[in-house]
This record gives C-alpha cells, structure tokens and sequence, in this order.
C-alpha cells in the first residue's frame, strides 16, 4: 500500500460533479463521418431524423462543434441518487499480483440497472419528456440496457416499451421482471405487433430473434405511434456525450490527488462506456496537453476494431437505420455464441472509430475464457462481481500489471468496471464447468460479411 | 428538498470510519439471558463451545461488560472495500409521498454479497483463520449469507464449506453459482456426507430440506472435521456485535450533520440488521443520553416479536444447539411460503428480545403484499431495488411518513436497507401476476408449537 494519502475509493463530493457534459467532437480534428440517408447516400438532416429521435437529442447528434453541453438540473438531480459513483483503487489486486504497478477503477454498477447505462437513459428520458412525449421504444439484448431505461422512464412517468430478444426474453426471466417492476411493458421479439416483427414471424416460424430484428420492431413502433420516439443505449454521438460524466468525475477524482494515469481502457461494444469514460482525457491529448495510451477491449469473437473495416454499413442488421462509417464487420454478421451480450455488436461508434483510424487509441481482442479467469480473480481480492462486459478491461488491466512486474516500471493503470454480473450467472456456471467457447471467427468468414457492405462513394 | 446542504448520500470518509465495535451489553442493565446447555440447562461455558465455534469469537459472544472491541486492522482493510455503505437521504421518496417527514436509509447492498451480513463474515472468517484453523462450515437458506462468507473466506484463504437447503439449492442456481465463484463447496441439504443427513434422507426420501436440517449437517460437519469450526450469520450477540459498524457509521454521519433522528426502523429476522443499526443508539438511550423510537419490523408469516412468546427455546430445528432466551415461535414452527427468506427464523436475537421485553424497542408485523408495493414504490423512485427483508422496514418507513403528512409534523425517519432483490425475481414476479400469498398462521397453530417449548426452570 505505497501511497498511504489515497482511500480505496474516492468519493467526489455532490458540489464536485460534473454540470455539464463534455462533447469530444469539438476537439477533433478529424470529425466522426456523418450519418448517411440510407437511400440518397446524403448526411442526414435534423429534419429527417425527428419522426425518429428527440429533437434535443437530434442536435447533440449533430453538434460537432460545442464543447460542454449543460446537464439540466432535473437530470443532476437523478444523477445524485447513485452518482458520483466511486473511484476504487485496486490494492487488493495489487497485491494479489505481486504488481508495481498502481490499478484504479471506475466502479458504474453501484445502481439497480447494475451499469453506466442509466447516465444515458436518464438524460434520453428527461428530453423526451420535456418534448411532450407519452413515450420511447427501443430494445434489449442483454438486458442492461432495458433495465436502465425503464428506471429512467418510471423516475419521469413516462411509458416504456421495451422490445427484447425472444431467446434472452425466455433466458432471463429476472431481467424482465426488473423492468416490469418499474412498469415497463417488455414484448419479446419478433412480435406480432409490428410489421417487421410479422413478416419475420411468417419468414421464419419458431425464430427466437436477433438485436437487429428487435432494432426495426421499437423503431416501427416509434414511428408508428402518435407521441413516442425511439432511444438506443450506445454507438450514437449522443450516447458518448452523456457518458462523458463518467471520464469527467474520475479525472476529477485523480486530479484531487494528484493521480496522473499512464494506460486507459475499458470494454468496447457499440463504444458507449469507453468513449465517455475517456473523453476528457482524450481531450487533452488532441489539445497536446497531455499524452496516455488508450485501449479499447472487444471479444475475439467480435472483433470489430481489430479485425473490421472502416467503411459505412447499416447500423442494425434490418438496414432500416441511417449508415454510419465505423469500424465494422457487417450488418450481417453474427458472432458465435458469447455471454457479453453487450459486446457482440457488429459495429462501433462513430467517434471511436476515428479516433482509432487516426492512431489515437488502440485495440485489443482477448477469448473469453480468459476474460473468465480475470472476472473470477478480480471478484475474489476486490469483491465485486463483474459483468463478462466489464471483465474485458479487467483482463487487460491484469496483463498490463503483470508486464509492469516484469520491468519494474509502476505505471498507473485506469480502467473501466462498467457493471455487475448478477444476472449473467449462467455464464460463470458454464466457465465454472469448462463448457465455455473460445470460437474465433475464420479469415474467410469475415471476409465474406465484408462483401456484402454497402457501397458507397 | 427542504435541507440543502444534505447531500443526497453521506459518505464518511475513511478515516471517519469506526475502528472499535460497539457491544451494546455493556450498556444494558438486564442483560440477555446466557446460552444454555441442552443436557443440563446450566449456561454454556467457553470451554464448552470450543469445539464449535472459534476462541475468539466465544470471548465475544459471552462478554456482557466490555463495551468496544478493536477492530482489527485486516478486518478494517476488508470494510474499506466496500464501507463506509452510504446513508441516503430519500428525497425523491419524500417527493412522491407529500410529506413532511425526512427519511434516510443506511444501504447496505452496495456490495457483492448483496447484504449487510459481509460485516460480520468477513470477522469469523478472520478469527478463524488467525486461530490456524482449515475452514468454516455454515448453512444458508436464502443465499445472502453463504455468499457473504464464501466472500470472506476466498479473501483469506479459507476452505468454506456451505449446506444450501435443497429446494434453495435447486431453486436458486445463480446464488450458488455466486458461492463457487468465490471457491466455496456448496452441498445440497440433507446430504449423504453427515450422519443427519443420511438420517434424514432415510427417514424423508426425497425431502427438500429445511435450515434446521441444514444446520445440523454444518454444526457435525465442523465437530467432526480436523480445523474446521461452526459460523452463523445472525442471531447470536458476537454477529450484532460485528453488525454494530453500520449503527456506529449511521450515527457518525447523522451527527456530522447535525440530525437527530426520531424513529430507526429496520427488518428482523434474526435481528442481525437491526440489532446492529440501533446499537449505538440504544445506547445512548439506555445511558439516559437521548431518546428514540426504535421499531422492529416482521413478517405477518412469522411474527416471532408481536405473537411470540419469551422463552428458553432451541436455536435448530435439529434441536442439537445451545438453548437461546428469546421471542420465538416454537423451533417447530415452519412458516408459510414467505420470499424474505431471511425473515423466516422462528427466533430472535437474546440482545433483541430482552430490549423488547422492558419496552425499550417495538415491533410490528407486516403482510408481505403490502410489503412489495412498498418495495415497488420505493424502487421506483430511489432507483435501488431493494431485497424483500429490506422492504419490511421500506413498509414501516413510509407508513409513519404518511401519518407524519397527516399530523404535519416534520419527523425524521432511519431506516436499515439492509439490501439488494436480484436473486428474489421470482418474488416479484409473482407479486406482478398477483399469486403472492398473504397467509398468517391462526392462533391455534402458534398454540400448538408454543406447547412444545422446553420446560426450563
């Protein structure tokens, strides 16, 4: 225990949160490639995406250029009851692994949705409320993103309609009650509520659904239904801008004692958790006010920075969404069976990916038995139960240390513990009893959804 | 919000943090009546409990006069991963009820475990290990304790053996998946390891189990065992004894900011929770200091306090430990289906029961749908989903809230949450689909089993 003034978590005070929200664009240089009208192949306008989305969250979509975005103070409020969320520095695991090296950790799943998702969905619920709305749509694959948004709606009184995979609807019962017991009401998907959901069900009688499908049943049911609009939980602009609360309380917290990280990471599916986490930080790098290595975690089965292309596809697999250039391995690609449900999308946000493009962070794919044997040795020195999401950035944090205890070096290690894994349960008892799958998509696999991107000039 | 320099949550710092536990023994005039001998009905002396439970943990069980024990700093090191809990002042509930009570609840679910029993597991399982024994063997009903000692020994290296009474074992898999994460056996009970067990599977084929079986099975595992000991999470005074560190944080943060609390409410089961949130409290009552009204809340299912009677009666069902002085429902008594698994012992606490005999303390009886519309209310609005035991004093906090916007008076409120509800879904689903049972046993019942108490002189 080298640094005797550091507590194992640091709390910000309620005076020191953040009160606004920081919009990495501003600082790019290169900015995030614009949504495309999937038709004309044109960058979407505000006015085309307003029978979709919020219109306030439409213009913090589109705002490439304002720097802080004002948190309002119901969201702040909301914000109080489980933020600022602790900064835990990992002594324990230091000393398990005999490390120089200093490990620090944004703990997001100190609140019932169990992850970071709530900073968003609290922020998409308070604006469409504001706006007048009955409600929002959207779905859910995993879960966690339907529990933090039917919180969110229940805090607002607003109605929730989540649509959630039909297989993860049967699977996890227990997350669908949560929802339920903040009153919102969950369809598994495809349903026979929309026409999508019919015209699959027709197609392929028996189907226990995809994200994609479930993507195109909330955004029908969106534009369909008078009063309602659809939200989504990671990848988009929007999403980054909100969780930047995350970067900005632990940059707070560090500077408060004079913690100056050397490696940031954390895990990343559509980018949400690492994209805000490191905003700030970033920004001081594209300022040249400061410099830190950067590395986002994805599962080798879904390896879509280190295995993608940079081009523009469909952000759901029904490509009735606009395009988006991202790091991607086709709208069409479906990974192998792998319990971080929150990181088998295909794609990554847009921000992130050119922030990769352009050599400001790097990448890393680690198998999932692996992030396994990191999930269940952090949980045993530091306590928590992670989520297999979560457990990607602890893999890496691990292998960090350990190259630290091979040189010497004390390097300061931050990382990104982005929620619980109380209900993902079945998937330490798969690793527990060694049936859990390493499969790593083939060249030619990949290759093949490659074909098939969209074309664009 | 009508104090605005209260933050939302008080977090004490670390150095705010207890350093002794507070045993409210010392401070009580009659003290709880001593364990006694199941043969000879003297009380139990040290030497006699040696085989079963730890030295240390013996010394702290039966000193009525010593009123702080140093924490030790191991133990201290453990709590400041996951304490000091936070104490949260509910203003959203306020909100919602319209009153002018100001409500405040310790949680104690911001952590793996999920409960307040992590305080105390983590103290036998030291005592244990500095004692140079093996292991631990203990039982668990609804699995809050088995996870919180199988957290406790993974930290320190101990072999943790947990009897899961069968229908909980079988019902409830991912608790059991939380046990072995932490490296814990977990054995269905009755088993064919033990002599009780394959007792009872003789006698019961194909029976589920009871905790009274389980116990037994633990308590011969232990005593049969080289280097293993006993440990229990509530009931006995050593656990109130450790629990006293959520009483003594509660009240260093009230006084920090200057509230004095008019009523501290919190779930009974064993009496563990409250028991320790009062502690400090009760004491300055007893010493003439202060004045309280402290309430005991308890499941109509199993009203030990409100229609019980005090008595010697035995801890077990297996009737194979120490004879305990207390408010019980007979060691017979087996209440009706009741999701606050926690909230099922036909007992109370000696140190309770005493305080409730010379009017020191109330008790009230709740019936468990009125106690998950409390629950539902409460998560909706504070966002945390609380555990069913939890929701007991949720019930009792608002119902006072609401004669205080009646009366107009303006009364402070503490309440125990004690913790979290995401292994209790079924519970809520079946409150959702309206199957939940409000069953209350008849006076005849409770005669029949108070007929078959111990005759002790």
């Amino acid at each position: 225990m080298a640094n005797e003034h550091i507590p194992y978590k640091i709390y910000l005070e309620e005076k020191e949160m953040p009160t606004a929200w920081y919009n990495l664009r501003a600082d790019m240089k290169n900015k995030p490639a614009p949504l495309l009208n999937p038709g004309t192949h044109r960058p979407m306008r505000a006015q085309e995406l307003s029978g979709v989305f919020c219109d306030e969250l439409i213009r913090q979509e589109l705002d490439n250029d304002t720097p802080y975005f004002e948190i309002p103070e119901e969201i702040r409020s909301f914000y109080k009851m489980y933020r600022p969320s602790p900064l835990v520095r990992a002594y324990c695991l230091e000393e398990k692994l005999q490390t120089p090296a200093k490990i620090y950790y944004k703990f997001e799943g100190n609140n019932t949705s169990g992850s970071h998702k709530l900073n968003s969905a609290i922020a998409q619920a308070y604006y469409a409320k504001k706006q007048g709305l009955k409600g929002v749509t959207t779905e859910t694959g995993a879960g966690q993103w339907g529990t933090a948004l039917s919180m969110a709606c229940s805090y607002f009184g607003l109605d929730c309609k989540v649509y959630m995979v039909k297989c993860s609807y049967e699977q996890k019962p227990f997350r669908r009650e949560v929802m339920r017991t903040y009153g919102a009401s969950v369809t598994p998907s495809p349903s026979m509520e929309t026409e999508v959901g019919r015209k699959i069900l027709a197609e392929h009688p028996g189907t226990t659904g995809s994200l994609g499908c479930a993507i195109s049943e909330a955004v029908e049911k969106a534009v369909t239904s008078q009063g309602y609009r659809y939200v989504l939980g990671s990848v988009l602009n929007q999403v980054l801008l909100h969780q930047s609360v995350i970067g900005l309380e632990t940059k707070t917290a560090l500077d408060k004692y004079g913690i100056k990280p050397d490696i940031i990471t954390g895990c990343a599916g559509g980018g949400s958790n690492l994209g805000g986490l490191i905003a700030p930080f970033m920004g001081q790098k594209l300022r040249g006010e400061a410099d830190y290595r950067f590395i986002a975690v994805e599962p080798a089965s879904c390896p879509s920075f280190t295995r993608g292309v940079y081009a523009y596809d469909f952000c759901d697999t029904g490509m009735v969404c606009p395009l988006a250039k991202m790091y991607t391995l086709g709208s069409g690609f479906i990974p192998s069976p792998n319990h971080a449900g929150g990181l088998r999308y295909h794609g990554m946000s847009s921000i992130l990916s050119q922030l990769y493009h352009d050599g400001l962070m790097e990448a890393v794919s680690v198998k999932q038995t692996e992030v396994f044997e990191a999930a269940e040795q952090f949980a045993r020195v530091e306590g928590i139960l992670p989520a297999p999401e979560s457990s990607h950035a602890i893999r890496v944090a691990i292998d960090e240390a350990l190259k630290c205890k091979e040189t010497g070096e004390a390097k300061t290690i931050v990382f990104g513990l982005t929620g619980t894994g109380y209900f993902d349960m079945v998937a330490y008892e798969k690793f527990h009893n060694g049936e859990m799958s390493d499969y790593i998509p083939t060249d030619e696999e990949l290759q093949q959804y490659a074909a098939r991107l969209p074309k664009i000039d």
